[in-house]
């Protein structure tokens, strides 16, 4: 059988492929969000290409084109840009200025960085969605913080404790505090972060009934898709757990979606954009925060939804049709996040592989604690159930 | 806003990966079976690397680590090898003695070549299966064709036309000839084909009622998953059409999931393995043929089964518990196969995905006439349903 296998060879593989007109997008990042979008740009024949801060970043780990470099690097990004059909991005740690400035040389920048800032400006996106007069949208209490007595002052009036957040740069939990008093806010504020003017965000301290997300993907036509709510269940500032749908008055669900859209509108984002929200004990509804990417609580749509949060974001920045949003099933996703003792997952991965009807994606990130280095999706019937089962096999990677 | 994002960059991504012991797949064939195997080992964190033709292959586009070369290589197949926990397959052109030779070294080859011969040699599984006594599974009538005289001796019995197969190589319709009379089985015959022994078999024609494949893993340990029948429409040769359930009576599905599971156990393969069958107007069900790999047939299971075939095929190589075969929703998948006229497809995605529903799959191959470039797969409450909308999302890449 070892003769023969050369006239057998498949009539013309070894052609070159012609120059289709694919698409290429540039992504500023490659981390797991980049790693799951560069699966979806599979799918459409699109040519990804990441910038990348590390060949250990996971989207180079799973085959992405990449240019390593920093975000910040004028340079690079547009050469980045200028080999790209659209630049997109896997996180918010961009130059917003320089991203003005290639848009107004030609870039197509999507989301652009009037739009970006939301994600990246905490008191920004305060003021911007609670200074609409009759359109504000209801945000926490909260002002910008200059020094100690500004803390103090807004104690005064909303009592201790307060949430002081970092107005840049802050994610999972980091730039996030919680003080229960001038001492503590004292130490904060002395944590030098850069940059002009107010760098931190005093707020109101919240009885938290429910936090959710809601994901609109919007075109530059303006066209948009809303998915079903998902819940999500932050433990110290990083999210563990989504449901899906959230569990939720279905007005309260559509408030917060007319708002989304109100506001993407507003801004003229482009994309997949998370916008979270808070319920209170007391039963108001409140937005938190932005994020102009793909993010954290849309990787249940992965396996849930007709369209991933990854297809549509591709499909939302390059101006094609949006896809549908419709839920397949109740699902449940539970986040691996490395403890102390989290070596690695691989060699645990058959051990969650042997609970049935569970989805398990590994980010191939260096365990750190308190790091997301994946996550497990399981559907079934109900969300409780589909929980217990995502909730099983998580645990199998850990202790 | 641009300064300041240096202090931003996020807290040790530039760390390298751990030397995390994932698991390494070698994977002889860069075409899009190995495409999407790719994508599937990036949820895994699984380094696939692939034996690919050249650098336009269909895996390599996606970014899967590479090398080039030729599947009848020795030394390369060796060092692929070696350099991998498991060595699988893409297509079946591949050396079986020296896959033998590197299995008895300690090579994890699988499928083990005494079951890729299954997919390899016609003749070969004919026989095989036909010839187990009382456990034989029905085959169309067939003999080995030494020269004009057997086929002339056959049509005797089985009347005009007949169908001649080319014993290894064929697929998609090449090495498949309905002969009408004496003249055209001359024709056939003069094709060199190389190799040991008769190179066709000649086999009854059939009038096909329907046909349609099970796909079975199976994990060294001997675990098995089936899938739900997957019916295949079928135009000269080429498979046009998937559908799953196959509309098929119960007890047709259990007669053929029951043989293939036997002949799986009885030759030890190991692995995603699509069985083929027909079944005839006068209501006779035959098995038709073998693929030891990830098949055609089973593109469908990427969004209308809880486990994908490509996901499965991986975990039944590594010897990982198998997942769930359960259906989503009833789903039809409508191949994209390139005609005279087609220069690219990249350009009317676009417009295929304006049909709402569907999921587009491109494999950014080189188009020729007759070539497989892709597929659309669309979900829905029946089968009809979904067949029209993939229908119409698949017409919009032509004419």
């Amino acid at each position: 059988m070892s003769s023969g296998v050369e006239a057998m060879v498949r009539d013309g593989d070894q052609r070159a492929a012609s120059s289709a007109p694919t698409a290429r997008v540039a992504m500023v990042g490659g981390g797991q969000l980049a790693r799951m979008t560069h699966q979806a740009a599979i799918d459409y024949g699109i040519e990804l290409h990441v910038l990348a801060q590390s060949t250990a970043d996971s989207a180079v780990s799973a085959g992405a084109r990449y240019t390593l470099g920093r975000a910040d690097d004028a340079g690079l990004l547009r050469r980045l840009a200028s080999d790209a059909d659209v630049t997109t991005f896997d996180h918010e740690l961009v130059p917003l200025d320089e991203l003005r400035a290639m848009a107004s040389e030609g870039c197509a920048i999507r989301p652009r960085a009037d739009a970006l800032v939301l994600g990246c400006d905490k008191l920004f996106a305060r003021e911007a969605v609670s200074g609409l007069g009759d359109h504000s949208v209801p945000v926490p209490a909260f002002v910008p913080v200059a020094g100690p007595a500004d803390v103090a002052a807004f104690a005064e009036r909303h009592g201790w404790p307060v949430v002081l957040k970092a107005r840049h740069g802050g994610y999972d939990g980091r730039g996030v505090v919680i003080a229960h008093d001038a001492a503590a806010v004292e130490r904060v504020l002395s944590t030098e972060r850069g940059g002009d003017g107010p760098q931190w965000v005093v707020e109101e301290h919240l009885d938290i009934a429910a936090e959710f997300a809601v994901l609109v993907a919007r075109s530059p036509s303006g066209y948009t898709a809303t998915y079903p709510p998902i819940g999500t269940l932050q433990v110290e500032g990083i999210c563990r757990e989504l449901t899906i749908p959230a569990d939720l008055p279905e007005e309260v669900v559509q408030q917060a979606a007319t708002w989304a859209r109100s506001i993407l509108e507003g801004v003229d984002a482009t994309g997949i954009v998370a916008v979270e929200y808070f319920v209170t004990d007391d039963g108001r509804l409140l937005l938190n925060e932005f994020a102009l990417r793909p993010h954290n609580s849309g990787h249940i749509t992965l396996e849930a939804c007709t369209t991933s949060q990854f297809h549509q974001h591709l499909r939302a920045v390059l101006d094609w049709p949006l896809g549908a949003t419709g839920l397949l099933r109740p699902a449940a996703t539970v986040n691996l996040i490395a403890d102390a003792a989290t070596t690695e997952l691989a060699s645990r991965l058959p051990l969650a592989l042997a609970v049935p009807d569970v989805h398990v994606h590994l980010y191939q990130k260096a365990p750190r604690p308190g790091r997301k280095v994946g996550h497990v999706t399981a559907l079934a019937d109900s969300v409780p159930e589909a929980l217990e089962r995502a909730r099983t096999a998580a645990d199998r990677f850990f202790g």
